[in-house]
């Protein structure tokens, strides 16, 4: 069995609850899961801890390491840079930790270009109208930016066509099982598993053909 | 969410165990599954009915089966024909079962050819030595049944590579779950969720775009 880790990008409209299903699968199935953390160039909120939230960078180093080739994708944001660095991502897929991204949609795009073997996850609320109750119910949201979300979906969701996958996050526990399945189903396609049919096929033609 | 059932086909070498799991899907999972019943011009044998085991055809129905276009697939062994009824499957289908095909390799590349959409599922065994184990622990094969088998398992492995999935049968529950997993991702692929992106498209565009 080939025991790399994937890399697995979940994306999906504000509200939807990427945060809480990310976490849920953290929690519930330990080191089978690493989730990437972005660098950026903005500055550290109270509470955040370098490594940890972000690997927080200054300016120049953001744009050395964009021309060192150090960052699968990035961004940029009002005045910050926002990017996934490499050397992280490959280390945890090293150590057979499936890497979780959880990053937009354009982002996530670009990534698959390089890394075709991605896993791209599209998180979906069950209804438009669940998606907007959802913002409503946060009750930090101003009307006007709640518009804006859901005027932002209405784009984002030309792109679901080119996921691999969508999830439908109804109930949190049921989501995260869902996905933890299409991970394992995603390490037995055939494509990911040469390795070990080469190595039966060896074994075969060695003894009996 | 898409409704219709998936057509999904298990081979495997003689003695992988394709038997015991199938019987396991269906044990286990009850109406998420459904055996396809293959036609065959054989005789029944006792204790076998039609309907359960085959549909028992003769020759001039089978042929008539074949020039109607009435099978999937079908092969001749020694004197008899084996062949898929494309009416029962297509039922079970859009009852929303999940339509299992125990065939051998040939038949399943060529229904591969007829339904893309259709998933395919090698099933191994763990390591060649288990394999030869599993047959000579039979007690009903005789050595050079033994050994025609393997040699058969050797031509059958080079096709392996053209499946979607392997599964390792190691631990009968584990391997059930791991198919059961399968099908569960595979109905989650964007390929076959396009009608319900275009449900939350339309739903999205229609109020905020």
């Amino acid at each position: 069995m080939n025991n790399k880790g994937l890399l697995m990008i979940i994306s999906g409209f504000s509200g939807a609850g990427k945060g809480t299903v990310v976490n849920r699968l953290l929690d519930k199935y330990g080191d089978f899961y690493a989730l990437s953390i972005s660098a950026t160039t903005r500055s550290p909120r109270e509470g955040e801890v370098h490594g940890r939230e972000y690997f927080f960078k200054t300016r120049e180093e953001f744009e050395s390491m964009i021309s060192n080739d150090e960052l699968i994708e990035y961004a940029r944001y009002v005045d910050n840079f926002y990017g996934t660095p490499k050397d992280y991502v490959e280390e945890k897929l090293n150590e057979g930790c499936n890497v979780i991204l959880e990053i937009e949609i354009q982002g996530a795009l670009k990534v698959k270009k390089i890394f075709p073997e991605a896993v791209l996850i599209f998180l979906f609320p069950p209804t438009v109208d669940e998606l907007e109750k959802r913002l409503k119910n946060r009750g930090t949201e101003t009307d006007q930016v709640i518009t804006e979300r859901m005027s932002r979906a209405c784009k984002e969701i030309e792109s679901a066509y080119d996921y691999d996958y969508i999830v439908i996050n109804d109930d949190v526990e049921e989501c995260t099982d869902a996905i933890h399945g299409m991970i394992n189903a995603e390490k037995l396609k055939v494509s990911r598993q040469k390795d070990f049919i080469d190595k039966i096929r060896k074994d075969l033609v060695g003894h009996y053909c």
